[in-house]
Order: C-alpha cells, then sequence, then structure tokens
C-alpha cells in the first residue's frame, strides 16, 4: 500500500489517511465502513472512527491494527470493484503522510562519500540529531527559505517509518517494527547549522522539510538496503547513490535509537545522505526561490518540491 | 497561578489541569463549570470543556483563551470560598506540567562559568539543541538511568513555558509570549552526549528530564531576570548561580528562537544550566539509581527526583 494523507481540494475538512492506487486515491475509513456493512456490521460512525481513524495522527497512534485493517479494506474494495470510495489523484491535496506529533530522528555522516565531501570523520556511532514538526511539510508544499539564511540546502534521504512501538530492539527483528519507507529532504541551512556545535538551528526551520509523497508499506517494500536514491535541481542531477552505501544500515538504527530513545507509530528515522550536496560543490550551490529540488528513490517514487 | 497536570491518587482517570492553592489543588475545568453555573449558563460538559479542557495538551493548545479562563476561575471560587472543587496536595499525583508534545528547546552553553567549568568557549549566538517528548518526566517520576549510559549528570535549568503562538517575536514583546516558568532538570549522558558531534542522543533518553513541579504565572512572577538557581545531590549543594549571568536572556532567548522555529502554547524554552555539574567536578561525580537531584529556582519552588 501507499499510505497518504489527503484531503480534497473542494473541501475545507481534515487530511484523511488514503491509499493511492494508480491515478486514485481511496479513502481508507470510507472502504472499512463499507467492508463492515458488507460483513452485517451497523452503521455506526464511532464504530468505524474508532477500529479505523480518518485522522493521521489518531490513525497512526492506533499502529499494527490500524494498517492491518486498511489492507482488508483495500482487498475489499479492489476484489469489489467498489469505486465510491476514491477520488481522481487531481481532485485531491497531498499533505506530509506522518503524524504532525512524529518524532523526526536525523542520521548524520551516514555515506561515506558524503562524510569526505564535508571534510568530517567517519563517526563510530550513529550522529542522532533532531527535527521538531514545525519544520515538516508536505509532497505539494513549497519549502520555505528562512529570511535568516543566505545557505539553504537539500539532502535527499531515505525515511523509515515506524509502525509499532519499538525500545531496545534487536537489529535481526528491527524491520518487523517498521510500517514503510518514505522519502525525505533534510534541508539544512548550512550557515545556520555551522554557526554553533549543535545543528538544531539549520535543520528545525519552519517549514523547510519535506517528506512524502506517500508510506510504502513492508509488503511492497520489504528490503530498504539497496535503493537506488537520487536527487535533482531545477532537472540538474545533483546526488546519486545507493542506500547499500549506507555506513549504519536501517535495522542497526533501530537497534541503536530504540536502545536510547522509544519510537512510537508513525515516528521517522532520516537515514543520511549521500554526497553531491550543494554546500560541497566548488563553488558552493544553494537553494533560492523559484528553484525546485527533486528527489527520487527506487520502488518508492518522487519527492518535488519549489522553493518559495 | 501555579498550573499543574494531577490526578486523583484513588482514580484511573486522565491528567487534568489544576492549580496549586498552599496544600490544595482545584480542579480548573470544574471550577470553572461552576463559575458558569452560578452566571445562568445551562450545565453542558461539552460546553465547558471546550471553553476550559482539562486534558493538559487541549488547554494549553486554547493558549490565552483557557489561561483567561483559569483565573477567572480560580478567582470564584476563592471569593465564593467554594471548597468541594479542590483536593488536599496528598490526595493527587502530579505529571509534566507541560504538554505530552510539547517542543522542549535546549539552550547550551549559557551560563559562562559553566561554560569555562566544561572549558568550552563563550558561544557567539545561542547553541540550541532538543529534547524529544520520550525525555519528559514530571515531578513525582524517577529519572530512570539508561543501561548505556555510566556518566549521568543532572543540569538545573529556569524552564520557560510559552503561552501564545510566537514567531519573529521582538526582545522588548518577548515576555507577553510566556505563559510563566518551572523548573527543568536538562539530565546529560555524557558519554553519549559527547560520543558523536551532536548531543541528542545523551541528552533524550527515555523517562530521564524531570520538569515541574507547576508552572508559576507571569502575574506572580513577571521578572525572570534574577533568580537563584541551584541544585543539590543527595542534600549535597552541586550548583548556585542566578539567572542574571544567564549570557542570552530569556527575552534574546525567545527572539532569537521564534525567527527559527515557530513556538506554540505550552512550548519550552530550557534556557541553560550554570557551573557546578558533576562531570566537572574532580574527580567527576555521576549520578546513580538511588540518588536524589533537588533543584531549586527563587519564587518557583523546587523540583526533586530519584534516580531509578
Amino acid at each position: 500500500m501507499k499510505l497518504v494523507s489527503y484531503r480534497c481540494k473542494k473541501s475545507y475538512g481534515a487530511f484523511r489517511i488514503g491509499i493511492v492506487d494508480g491515478d486514485k486515491v481511496m479513502d481508507v475509513n470510507e472502504a472499512f465502513r463499507q467492508y463492515l456493512l458488507a460483513n452485517g456490521e451497523k452503521d455506526h460512525a464511532n464504530t468505524v472512527d474508532s477500529l479505523l481513524p480518518s485522522a493521521p495522527n489518531s490513525y497512526y497512534a492506533l499502529g499494527e491494527q490500524a494498517f492491518k485493517r486498511s489492507q482488508i479494506a483495500y482487498d475489499f474494495v479492489k476484489d469489489h470493484s467498489i469505486e465510491n470510495v476514491s477520488f481522481n489523484r487531481n481532485e485531491v491535496v497531498l499533505s506530509q503522510p506522518i503524524p504532525t506529533t512524529a518524532k523526526v530522528i536525523c542520521v548524520g555522516k551516514n555515506y561515506s562519500e558524503h562524510v569526505k565531501e564535508m571534510k568530517s570523520e567517519i563517526p563510530t556511532f550513529p550522529v542522532l540529531f533532531a527535527k521538531f514538526p514545525n519544520a515538516m511539510i508536505g509532497p505539494e508544499d513549497p519549502i520555505l527559505k528562512s529570511v535568516h539564511t543566505n545557505e539553504l540546502d537539500y539532502e535527499a534521504e531515505l525515511a523509515v517509518v515506524i509502525g509499532k512501538t519499538a525500545s531496545h530492539v534487536h537489529q535481526q527483528d528491527a524491520l518487523d517494527y517498521v510500517v514503510g519507507y518514505t522519502i525525505g529532504n533534510d534541508s539544512s541551512a548550512r550557515d545556520l547549522q555551522k554557526r554553533t556545535p549543535q545543528w538544531l538551528q539549520g535543520k528545525s526551520l519552519d517549514h523547510s522539510s519535506p517528506i512524502g509523497p506517500w508510506v510504502v508499506t513492508t509488503d511492497e517494500l520489504p528490503d530498504p538496503s539497496n535503493l537506488d536514491i537520487k536527487s535533482f535541481v531545477n532537472g540538474e542531477p545533483r546526488q546519486s547513490s545507493n542506500t547499500k552505501h549506507l555506513i549504519f544500515d536501517v535495522p542497526f538504527l533501530i537497534e541503536f535509537i530504540s536502545g536510547l530513545i522509544t519510537l512510537n507509530p508513525g515516528d521517522v528515522i532520516l537515514s543520511g545522505t549521500p554526497d553531491g550536496v550543494g554546500f560541497a560543490m566548488d563553488p558552493p550551490q544553494f537553494l533560492n526561490a523559484g528553484d525546485s529540488v527533486r528527489i527520487e528513490i527506487e520502488k518508492i517514487g518522487q519527492l518535488e518540491n519549489k522553493v518559495k
């Protein structure tokens, strides 16, 4: 499944969980309601909403049960060719596919070629830092360039979305705690990131960091260890690598982080960026209003955002 | 007012917003309900809950209106000597007085004597880093010493609690955006903090960082610029300073941070710790199970937590 947060363009309603299927977006909550009705349940909105919430934060808080019921709803709609639960892709707006309350834990220096281009050293332990929710935006939102930076940069990253509460998880079980993968752009204001020893102020600017467009669930994408990852600025190739070059791979990161910080469903690990960032170009190339940043990850799709 | 999150010991109910008054804790939502009834409103639980939510996250999300109505409710109860809206202090448990979803933005190296003892340099800009919600605990919770650290340390800090959405605020208006002040213990696992260039992994361990016991609102404590701040481990004095020694004071921090990161009601700025941390003692002294850390800030009170 490709899980999204969507809203009809014509409505002022809240964002709801959907599943993208070709050029359609299926409303998961409504699909599950029709499944329940077809199976003899009475129509009671509260029941459906407690079993499969439409609101992204509540949906992810429910975790595994929500994902299982989504699959049931999706299969039911497909098997019975039901059409009145879906919208055309161009009728809807997509928001960030993760909860607005998610912890976004970022990993720095996790591709050796990127460590080299930043003239840094290969770390002995994963380098962790944070983005706060104020930074996160969706696939159709513009990246806001803060008035406080002249050095806004992109970082293409595989984003790991947690599916069940993870604390002290072992590497060999780690992927069981993942619901799916998406694309992250770890926007970095290099001047702000580097003016103090801690990167947060350059990494968590308001509306700076796109994520999406959807969470590809692990039934479709079970193995994150060999995925091409690329970025483009105004169509010009910038980064091109593969997740097999991660210094600390996804299972290791989950073991490492969950031993320190309990991860909840919907939380995100941004796994690090490969070489080719604007800061390391000669001369450095930073983002300006009007620029477009596109990131592609194999088997997930692409995330493209304009800078404003 | 001294705002707390409390729950009756005898109930399994959710934490609710209360006001501490001597050895009593008044339920703010119930007090406001009685105020509305006395003023001719019909008794309708939904109305009361939307006007003044009992749940801390919703209460702070409402912001200024919630604080104003709390004052009305408090004054009403005091003026009419109403007693059935309060509990004895020993009948209730206190949780963290801030929302579980709050952004906790920490400031490092913000007292010059502490910068010296850490053999560091006075920063040109505030050094910002994060704690995630998993780290935060209340005044009656134990500090969990992670199995991954042998160097757990305390840091006494003035905690600034935001009262209304703050974005690009000027210093001279900054204190208008504060609802009040409380005490924070910026627990720091020095070995984890220092094994990579980014501090997050030593600063955001599960259940490591107490905050509380209450938010003293700005009507009681308008000026945070001259408050004695002290800490004690097992009764032994460790830190003793005053907030007048902050390198970047509270108004400056609010201007600086809100220019980069939008602050919401309930968000917290941990303003930095003075000298006297365990790491800088000769030999260094770290916390172990059974130790007790007490922090006192003038005009706020004290925050004492056992290590487990």
